[in-house]
């Protein structure tokens, strides 16, 4: 038996998507910007790719959507090119950041904030999310960009862009929110939310690893971010998984929340634990949690023996300033689920959890 | 009958290429980086494609090798880097490019230049390649970097990179190729030329389309460059690509250049013809060729019309200052073989072709 949930990093391609790529291989070779037939082959697969993708978040005709090998690379990108045509042109003087966001785009924030911009990073409260409050009191209509994670990556905590949405529109900043870990889980509606950039990447829903696309609404210029991407195989496979993804949103994710809510009913009875993943406003298919005097790496270790995959995270939300906060940080440990992950997987999971923290604990009491 | 010739834009997956990468795409779905088994799993063919990657050039074990989604974007990111780190800092004053980069490098060089970078661009002689005793008298110990392409894309003329090396050498100075249209036509060996970049592409060694490499040599430090590229089943498939194509360019691009030269013979039949690619030091796969009073766009239309795929070039080593290049301006076409290219497609052509030449110029006379 085997058990893998570690979906929030990467995601088990679905087969769908796999045939797809696989016919688009063997028949899409040539460059669709040739004037050949062939060419004027490759570029339907294309354009219904690009169709879907807009599709799954509810992108006009006109947006555009600009494809990378990463959220991280699109998101510094977008960065250095808001830094590049705001700020050193002097028209505006700050970038807001999420403290959720991943650690490659914080290290260009730092990049920039050498160069003498100002960054400004937004924490999580304990329940792992922005408080709105905190936006309010550091924007002002010299910000360049707000930035905000639509869902933590490490504990599913849904975040209330709608209200950030708000708060920007008034101030005239434009609003990034990176939604690799909302889409498949929540509904996305670009238009609804007023976001003026989005990022998502295709392998957190089943799709090929290395390709990821920014949304920019349509009127938006942004001199010398674009550069070609021209993985067709890796963009078809894009919109094919992000159209089994926002499908399989309604009825699937419903299963996978039952058995992630199960996993969180059994850690309950463990003792000493703390789950960061909020009870309300939080995704389907996480839980990040901690145990007392089980250290990530242990749990993670002693878990793969038993061919169960997770991954140990930092616990943005952790504040350090509570003794409880300092008593799990570097014990968190992530469990991200996917519409793939059965009910035989939980239930091994939730044994074999419940033998290793036990193991653990007895080890370092011994 | 259909024969595809635009193998210089893009190529046909080769099967074992395709096969591999569809075992990664079902098995090496977890993130390498992960610290479970499944993430272990991936470790391995992502270690077996960069040795590929390196073999197929003679890179060093401790050479970086560097993905991209395109050569283009990896040599843009390049000549930004070099500006930032050498230029900027005012240790160098200028970068030297040869005409033959695309459209977009020079585009980027352009952008730099208008920051107050000096930007030289060595012109193509009619040989279709740069003439090294232009490169001595333009560089100085302040030239930041040279880049001069090892192969030029659309006649397929060989540069003396070699010489090129040595100047650069002599005068401390770094040096770029782009060895795209040269990998698996001529052997390549970054130790021997001694080179410091170099850039090469899946798309045209039948591997799939949206995946690149940057080569640096052992030593070599490019702040804010490197971004993760995760493509791991792209990077798969240029490691097989690289290495087949290495592999059968002793003999099957001996074929490949048996089916050119024919090509090329029987074009000398037909009356009022140019042939750009040189006599000696070219690749075995490709001829650029212009018929007087026959367009590009007409000739491509026409042949396309019978099912062979052809790309009209604008032709960089036309000087437009003798009579006779400025009669061949908008007119040459580039046929581009590949090891899969048949007798039959060849025969086929070349009767098409003559067949194509002289129905567009009896309408153009009537």
């Amino acid at each position: 038996m085997k058990a893998y949930l570690d979906n929030n990093r990467a995601s088990k391609i679905d087969v769908q998507v796999m045939e797809l790529m696989q016919q688009s291989l063997v028949e899409h070779y040539a460059d669709p910007r040739a004037r050949h037939a062939d060419a004027i082959k490759s570029r339907t697969p294309l354009a219904q790719a690009y169709e879907k993708i807009k599709a799954s978040i509810h992108a006009k005709d006109n947006d555009m959507v600009t494809i990378g090998s990463s959220v991280d690379e699109l998101h510094c990108r977008l960065l250095i090119s808001i830094y590049v045509n705001s700020v050193i042109t002097g028209q505006k003087n700050q970038i807001i950041l999420s403290a959720s966001e991943s650690d490659t785009v914080i290290e260009t924030a730092e990049y920039i904030a050498s160069q003498g911009c100002r960054i400004t990073i937004l924490p999580l409260n304990s329940d792992g999310v922005v408080d709105t409050d905190m936006l309010k009191q550091t924007i002002t209509t010299k910000t360049a960009l707000v930035s905000i994670t639509m869902v933590d990556a490490q504990s599913g905590a849904i975040m209330a862009i709608d209200e950030a949405s708000q708060i920007c529109s008034e101030h005239g900043v434009p609003l990034h929110s990176d939604a690799s870990h909302a889409i498949g889980k929540l509904p996305i509606d670009v238009q609804m939310l007023d976001i003026d950039y989005l990022t998502l990447s295709s392998e957190t829903v089943h799709g090929p690893t290395g390709v990821a696309m920014l949304y920019i609404k349509e009127g938006i210029e942004l001199p010398n971010l674009i550069q070609p991407n021209n993985n067709l195989v890796g963009i078809v496979g894009l919109g094919k998984a992000l159209e089994l993804a926002v499908d399989s949103q309604a009825f699937e994710m419903e299963d996978t929340r039952e058995l992630r809510d199960a996993l969180e009913e059994s850690i309950r009875e463990i003792e000493d634990h703390l789950i960061i993943t909020p009870w309300a406003l939080r995704t389907p298919n996480t839980l990040l949690v901690g145990f007392k005097d089980v250290s990530s790496d242990a749990l993670v270790w002693e878990l793969n023996r038993y061919g169960i995959s997770v991954s140990g995270e930092k616990g943005r939300a952790l504040t350090e300033n509570t003794a409880s906060d300092s008593i799990y940080k570097h014990t968190l440990v992530e469990f991200a689920l996917s519409r793939y992950t059965s009910q035989e997987e939980m239930d091994y999971t939730i044994e074999k959890l419940k033998k290793s923290v036990e193991i653990i604990r007895t080890e370092r009491a011994r």
